[in-house]
């Protein structure tokens, strides 16, 4: 298999050399990151996963996916940041929201929102459902309060026994709030390793399973992420296009440069930036240093914040995805009278204009001093999304060591969570 | 009417003394944007707007809102930037997304993505439609691609004559690609009035077309924003929170707090944010200058980018919309096991979590040095949005002048447009 991903780096502004004076450092990241992957304390599991996963866990989520495409019209995914935005970002990225081949995947538990549930509690009133509550402790907020709605509702639906055959639990192995429900109420479990963090978990259980549930192919997923975890092992950065894009945002942000927008022409990788954002601003944005995530889609929002990144402060970067090839293409048509001044592209393909207008951003920003990254990839499936997800995590991690940060913590995650706690009353 | 806006300043850190300082500059802006309204190239019209609105221009939307509603399941509105981000802020925010009581509303021309505009022609292949197309001018590149597309879809499906009673036309008035096309078609006609800008073109047909026809009153929403209007035309500070919110703003960015994070726990907002990021990046993001504005849901993305905002880099301040009073509640059942430990909160409403969550929030990310302001709304509806949209606005414009810059323009959306010409060979 090959990699699909080619990256551009003429529009950065930095050279070779400037890129290259990071080798040593590079060198001693990657012998840091490969050092006791196993260990749980390092939370590395993640990088040998698309080689080494468990192959019986991976049998059984698909043996579900079946049950659930059979008895199920909507699969309810309980799940806060890492519990959902990997499979959405996929889901998203390779399904029809319009027409679905699949069961409808519905995403609660990553708000506290009474409308947002109260709506979908309607929705699904005279729907088949199956759960899959994803969480690592069983306690957190949002994912554990919709898992009592939710389960509540299916018990009353279903009757206990039946909702039982209905729930499906993604969680730590043997330990937690949520194993120890899972195993009172023997509901089918499938597990979180302890030695991978939330956002960089998307590739186990946590995002295969609603990915499978909703027709995707994960195997293929699998096998792309695989391609990209063996391209992207080596320790030289000249050859190692994952380790470049982590040195090449390194020099950015030395260059003032710590707005860092990732942007597509293609709308449905949405879910993808969100996925994107929290992966570099949770494992970047601490000891107040780290690159600001933001993304666009363009060229919708050309006409939004295109004026900011045209002519507004100049500390940012672009980051682009470019999909060479669009699922389906649009002819443009001829029109006798030509008021619209369009018939100088009648006859040309829609991807062609969107091709056109993507390069003319470019020039235009390159020209407005925002440096950009073009990352492009042939189209979008589901080897070329396994391969993206990898991608980014490896860069992800390179980026923070570099910067000298721990990119596999988020302590700052937790005070919002104990001022809440205090101001409801939880004892400690 | 009782402005239902309230703004709680005390997490801002700043003082009464740092913001009456600005007293004198506020009156001279003040007058400034009060002068010459009528003037087309002064683009203030929107100003005294929701009093000032032509009656029968308001009659004739909702006559056609009523057609549409009576012989199409799907209205698709084609318009890019302000053509269609605010009435979608406002249809986002008042409905419910899965159980429709009015038209459905799509949105194209607002990118150039070929699969993006397949999906939506084979959705609609066996539903009635009709038409909104919204541009200033006809010749944007985007809408006008998405025209000749769906234009020539429904002449296919309807026949001439009855696309002909399908399609209606939001444009200038007696000028302009577009209002050709429509004369020669004999099309019904809207306009966009020459002294209003897209990005503050929400209260015109533009958006109030698409929003009847979704089923918003548009009575409410004139009557909302006309109460704004008034309570914020004062041109002293000390009783205007509307500019309080703009010299706010100034004084954050002047002290190096140079993103600004518009955020809510309501995810029916995410739209309106998409429109507020539109108005204040496009009229502030110029000569290398501006706050560059970003948006967030909690407490969705406290598991994403919350990381950042409580410990990166100290750059940010927040502009919280708290809705206080959701459209319906859910009571956190109680459980005899409590292994996720949620029943010191059993019996309370999930309204009064979502509130604690942001409290807590609020409190961990002053604490952070990341500086809150906070919008209270005692609760969603038409009102209450025409009088968001208007304070918004208004603070726009007052913000961008005592920037220094012209809110009105946005000289560099066009930099893009004709490096994508020359690729695409146009002719000048």
């Amino acid at each position: 298999m090959d990699n699909n991903i080619k990256i551009d780096w003429k529009y950065t502004g930095i050279s070779d050399k400037e890129i290259y004076a990071y080798s040593e450092k590079v060198k001693k990241v990657h012998k840091e990151l490969n050092k006791n992957i196993e260990d749980k304390d390092n939370y590395t599991g993640w990088i040998d996963l698309p080689i080494n996963y468990e192959k019986r866990e991976f049998e059984k989520i698909k043996k579900i996916a079946k049950k659930v495409n059979t008895d199920s019209d909507v699969l309810i995914v309980i799940g806060i940041g890492g519990s959902y935005l990997g499979a959405r970002a996929v889901i998203d990225a390779l399904t029809n929201k319009y027409e679905r081949k699949s069961t409808e995947i519905i995403y609660v538990g990553n708000n506290l929102n009474p409308t947002y549930i109260n709506e979908i509690i309607d929705y699904v009133s005279d729907k088949d459902i199956s759960i899959n509550v994803i969480s690592k402790s069983g306690k957190t907020t949002e994912p554990a309060i919709a898992f009592r709605i939710f389960r509540d509702l299916m018990e009353n639906k279903y009757g206990i026994d039946e909702a039982r055959n209905r729930i499906f639990v993604t969680t730590t192995k043997r330990k937690g709030a949520l194993y120890k429900i899972a195993m009172q109420e023997k509901y089918v479990k499938l597990s979180i390793p302890e030695n991978i963090g939330g956002r960089y978990s998307v590739l186990t259980a946590v995002g295969l399973l609603p990915m499978c549930v909703a027709g995707i192919n994960i195997d293929d997923i699998m096998a792309g992420a695989k391609c990209a975890a063996e391209t992207y092992n080596d320790d030289n950065i000249k050859h190692n296009e994952c380790y470049k894009y982590a040195v090449v945002r390194n020099i950015l942000y030395a260059n003032d440069k710590n707005i860092e927008i990732l942007a597509s022409y293609e709308p449905k990788l949405f879910y993808f930036a969100e996925w994107w954002k929290q992966l570099f601003g949770e494992s970047e944005g601490k000891e107040h240093l780290g690159i600001f995530p933001s993304s666009v889609t363009y060229t919708t929002d050309l006409h939004s914040l295109g004026q900011y990144v045209q002519e507004g402060r100049r500390n940012l970067f672009e980051t682009v995805i470019n999909v060479e090839n669009p699922n389906s293409d649009i002819v443009i048509g001829y029109d006798e009278e030509d008021l619209d001044e369009l018939n100088y592209i009648a006859g040309k393909k829609l991807s062609y204009v969107n091709k056109k207008a993507m390069e003319g951003t470019i020039q235009a920003h390159v020209d407005g001093d925002v440096p950009n990254i073009v990352i492009n990839v042939d189209y979008l499936d589901e080897i070329v999304m396994g391969q993206l997800i990898y991608f980014f995590e490896k860069a992800c991690a390179m980026s923070g060591m570099l910067f000298g940060i721990n990119p596999f913590d988020q302590p700052g995650v937790e005070k919002y969570k104990s001022n809440m706690y205090e101001l409801l009353g939880k004892n400690k």
